[in-house]
């Protein structure tokens, strides 16, 4: 039993909680889609929620948006141009960005109040929404997705909440045949998929789904998540190409500074659990 | 807040709690040594909580006692006798026993209660307590170590409760000291090193103790582990020898069945986080 100075996402279904000690709650709003709330907690810096899932913390958020977009970025081989999918804290167009090569990054979020509201409490997600290769856009992914030109993206991330609400048609077979048309001959989508030890019955639906879309090749990418729900999460890549590989020296010799993320997580995370490894077998 | 049909442990110094929701408080006790509560949980199985604190569920103990036993024991060149310093719940002895090279695996508990309600309400952890190659003991196992013959033991593996209370003394450098004297040549010792995310502060200070025990080469497994705080989790491996190294080949010709360890979880499950490896450079 928690007293009322802990903010808990129960998870019904998997009848786990996670909770963080909360100082006070800083904001809250209806937007147009979801309900949003922030909370300076006692330990983890600010914490935004959607719906009554925790989101984002400002001290483990590194772990998500570092492994949604360093292992996607480091395995085409030349990405340009980035769409992301979601993403409204702007963290993962941050990490994108600090790629020198990539010359466009579009982020792509329904709802503006997402973004208006990381701007003013996690600034430092932000800190890369000015660079001039970024595109800011507050409309339907699926949608941009669906009329985009084909070839037109190398790299699409999505950054999206749970398959449920708002996401749920970000999960399924239509979107992911548009992406694969809208996608360069070597393009990759990668998608956050839930956690390893709760939710394999969704890793195995976004498989189905991304080969009834077309894609052939998949690959999942293991990382630790504190605050989301079993404190493991994965996210899954679909390349076109099936020659498309690790750039382990290019990975190596990153100019940029992480926190997570290096060479040897990145083969690391690629490493399939036994339960899973027979799962797909 | 989560009303009372949940069990959290609440974590005041990380201000992070984990919650599982429970059917029913199957037991409870004072042992002569810590409060011991068995519940039954709605997805996760049977819980023992030690001191309030959530230490083997049914559904998720293989990723710990896997990776507590099958990284060491696939590093030592030729390991016949192990002992279990703590690890009353006897999963860990199990998967000791997995290894058909072993000879004698002792676990060295100093709670029997742990592991008379084990045999109770985790039934499968102590499939193997009748192996004829274990013993189990209900003592200290700081003084076994200290008493123990010099040279007279391959592996170590303290799978303790936290640095407070009875485990304190397995956290120090005399304890290492013991240990370092009492293994072989190629020994190594590994212990539970808490959560890489919350507790950098108890993985430097052991590592500190470790080097003023004797041992100089440390290497850390991480791994998921969802009941525990963070859901990171890591344990800490010391070997006498600089030349100790991974037996790749025999673990990817493993005659034994697991859930998560496998040839390529060992490897990465070694793979240094950025700002670790940093902390250590």
């Amino acid at each position: 039993m928690l007293e009322a100075t802990w903010f808990s996402e129960a998870q019904p279904a998997s009848g786990t909680a996670f909770s963080l000690k909360i100082k006070r709650k800083l904001h809250e709003e209806q937007s147009e889609f979801q309900f949003l709330e922030i909370y300076e907690t006692e330990s983890f810096g600010n914490l935004m929620v959607i719906d009554g899932c925790t989101m984002v913390s400002t001290r483990d958020n590194f772990l998500y948006h570092e492994m949604m977009s360093h292992p996607v970025l480091f395995t085409h081989p030349n990405p340009k141009r980035v769409w992301i999918i979601g993403g409204g804290d702007c963290g993962t167009l941050r990490e994108v960005l600090k790629h020198p090569g990539i010359e466009q990054a579009v982020q792509i979020d329904i709802d503006e109040r997402v973004t208006r509201l990381a701007e003013i409490y996690f600034p430092e997600l932000c800190a890369s929404n000015d660079d001039p290769r970024a595109t800011l856009k507050f409309i339907d992914g699926i949608k941009w997705v669906k009329e985009a030109a084909p070839g037109s993206v190398d790299i699409i991330i999505v950054d999206s909440t749970d398959p449920v609400g708002p996401a749920e048609g970000l999960f399924c077979a239509d979107f992911y045949q548009d992406c694969f048309r809208a996608l360069s001959d070597e393009g990759i989508v990668v998608q956050q998929s839930e956690s390893p030890l709760l939710h394999m019955n969704i890793l195995k639906a976004m498989r189905d789904e991304m080969r009834a879309g077309g894609f052939q090749h998949m690959q999942t990418v293991f990382f630790p998540q504190c605050i989301y729900p079993s404190g493991w999460w994965s996210a899954t890549m679909a390349t076109k190409s099936p020659l498309t590989a690790f750039r382990e020296q290019d990975a190596a010799n990153k100019a940029f500074e992480t926190l997570f993320y290096n060479a040897d997580i990145h083969k690391a995370s690629l490493a399939m659990p036994e339960f899973f490894r027979k799962a797909f077998a």
